[in-house]
C-alpha cells in the first residue's frame, strides 16, 4: 500500500488540531504566530531510501537533508532535532561513530542542534528517524495549499539527481558525482527559505518525483497545473520525452516546488539571482483540474501512476 | 554496546543547547518558561519492545504509553504527537487498522493529537517512533538532577507487570492479567504529573529497572541512594531477595520515581492520597555515592550489571 493512502486511512482521523494541517502537509505547527515554530519527521530505511553499501557517514548527513528539505521548503530555518535510531548488532562500532559525524557535522552545517534521542536495536536494516523544528521567516509555514490559478510554478536547482544519483549509486551507470548526490542530496541554499517565505503562495519540497508532487501541491490548492517539460532544468542529458519523463517523475530531488502569484515574479527571480539560489519557471496553475503536461509543444500523456496520484 | 554508552560516545557531543540537557534527561525543553513545552521521542521495535504475536492494537497502545510516561513523570501533560511507521510489507493491512486504533484510543485518551508523521516499508520487523510533547505544570520540567542528600524517595504503583508480564506474554507463566500488563503497560493515573511538579526534587519514569533507574537518578543529582528492598510494592508474590530482586531489576515498569524534600513529604503524600494516585516510600537519597540497597535490615550485594550500570 502507498504511504499516501495509509496516512489517509488510518491516521489522518487522528489529527484533531488545527495545527495539524489533518497530515496533507509537510510540517506541523508547534507554535502559532511570527517566528512560528514548525515540526517534520522522516525516516529513512536501509534498502529503501539509502544503499546498504553508503558509507554510513552519508547515510547521517542523507538524514538530516531530507528533513532539513522539508524545513526550508516550508519558509523556513531549521532549529532543533531529535534522533531516532535502530542500529543492528551485526554493523560495526566504527560504522556507527562514522553515521554519528555525518550527522553532526550536516547538524551544524544546517544550524541545528541535536535534543533528544533514542537508540535501540532488534532490525536488520538501519532505520533512522530524525525529528526537526524550524523557526517560519514568516507569519507560519506556507503551504501547498495556498496556490491559485495563474501563480507562476517554479523549481529550484536540477531535476534528476535522486532518480539518476541511484542508478550511479548501484553501479549501473558510470557517474561519481551523481552517486554523491543520492547519497547526500544537494539541497538548494539555505536563502531558499527567505523566498519562499517572502513570495511563495504555496510550496513543497520535491521528494516524491517533480510530476507527482507538482500535482499534489496544485491539487491541495484547488486547481490544476500545466507543466512544460522541455522548460524544467535536469541534471543531465535528457534528450527525449522519456528521459525527460523518467527524471521528472524519479523523486528523491530534494529541491523547492514553488508557486508565486503573477505580480510577485519579478521580484522573486531577482531576489533569487541576487541570493545565488537557481530557480527555473517550469510551468504554472491553473488550465482546470489535474495536471497537463506539454513537451515542446505536444501534449504529454501522463504515466499511470501519475495520473492516479495526482486524483489523491 | 548498551544504549547510555552509544548516546554519551556518540550523540551528547552534538546537542550543544541548553534545552537538550546533554541528552541526560528523559525530555529536551523546546520551549522554556511557564507553561514549558517539553518533548521525547521512543521508538518500539517488533521482537524487543513487543512481541511479534502482540495483537498490534496493544502495540499502537504500548508506543503512546512509553512516551506519555517519560512526559508525566516531568511533571507535564502530554500534548501532540508525530509519528513515524515502519511497516513490513508481509502484515495483513487488518493489523495496521488495528494498529492505528489502539494508537488513536490512547492518544484520545491521554488529550494527545496527531500532528505529523512519516510511514514507510523495508524492514521484517515493525519500528514505531513517537514524538511527543508536552506542556509543563510548573516552570519546566523536573530534571534527574534536583535530588539531594535527605530527599525521600518515592515510586508510584507496583514494580515487576513489566518483567514479570513478558514471561506471561511469552506464555512461560500464566497470568493474563500482567500479560496485558506487558502489552499495554499501566500508567500512574495522570494525576501524578501535578505531583511532580509541586513536590518533586528530582523525577523520572521507571523504563530500566527501578533499581538502575534509582541509581540513574542519584547520579544525575551528585548523590547517592538507598534502598529497602522490603519496601518496593510488587505486583505479585516476591518471597525471597532474589525474587525481589529480579521484579526490580526487569524494567519496562512505566511508573514514577520521585525524589522529595524532607519539608514536602507530608503534602506529597496527603496530596497522593486525593488524587489517588499509589505512591510508596523506598527509601532516600543520600548516604554516599552509589546505590546502597538493604532486604529486611540486611546489605544486599547489587548484581553486577547494576554495579556497573550506577557508575555511568
Amino acid at each position: 500500500m502507498r504511504e499516501f493512502d495509509l496516512i489517509r486511512r488510518y491516521f489522518a482521523p487522528l489529527a484533531t488540531s488545527p495545527g495539524a494541517a489533518g497530515l496533507g502537509d509537510d510540517v506541523a505547527v508547534l507554535e502559532a504566530g511570527e517566528g512560528a515554530r514548525i515540526v517534520t519527521t522522516d525516516t529513512i530505511v536501509e534498502g529503501v531510501h539509502f544503499l546498504s553499501a553508503d558509507p554510513t557517514e552519508t547515510v547521517g548527513r542523507k538524514l538530516v537533508r531530507v528533513n532539513v528539505s522539508d524545513i526550508l521548503a516550508k519558509g523556513a530555518r531549521p532549529h532543533e532535532a531529535l534522533l531516532s535510531l535502530v542500529w543492528p548488532a551485526g554493523r560495526a562500532e566504527s560504522e556507527l561513530e562514522a553515521f554519528a559525524r555525518g550527522l553532526g557535522e550536516d547538524l551544524a552545517a544546517f544550524g541545528v542542534s541535536l535534543i533528544g534521542g533514542d537508540t535501540t536495536g532488534g532490525t536488520d536494516a538501519i532505520v533512522a528517524t530524525l525529528t526537526l523544528t524550524g523557526t517560519c521567516l514568516g507569519a507560519g509555514p506556507v503551504r501547498r495549499s495556498g496556490g491559485r490559478s495563474g501563480d507562476g510554478l517554479f523549481v529550484t536547482g536540477a531535476i534528476g539527481a535522486g532518480g539518476r544519483g541511484l542508478r550511479a549509486a548501484r553501479g549501473e551507470i558510470e557517474d561519481d558525482d551523481l552517486a554523491g548526490a543520492y547519497r547526500v542530496p544537494r539541497l538548494p541554499a539555505v536563502e531558499v527559505a527567505g523566498l519562499v517565505a517572502r513570495h511563495a503562495s504555496a510550496a513543497m519540497d520535491v521528494s516524491d518525483g517533480l510530476l507527482g508532487d507538482a500535482a499534489k501541491l496544485a491539487a491541495a490548492s484547488g486547481t490544476g497545473a500545466a507543466i512544460a517539460l522541455e522548460s524544467v532544468p535536469f541534471v543531465g542529458a535528457a534528450d527525449t520525452t522519456g528521459e525527460r519523463l523518467d527524471m521528472a517523475t524519479a523523486g528523491d530531488d530534494y529541491q523547492v516546488l514553488l508557486a508565486c502569484r503573477p505580480e510577485g515574479v519579478g521580484a522573486l527571480i531577482e531576489e533569487a539571482g541576487a541570493a545565488g539560489v537557481g530557480l527555473t519557471r517550469i510551468g504554472e496553475l491553473g488550465s482546470g483540474p489535474g495536471l497537463h503536461l506539454s513537451d515542446r509543444g505536444q501534449p504529454v500523456t501522463l504515466p499511470d501512476s501519475l495520473a492516479f496520484e495526482h486524483q489523491g
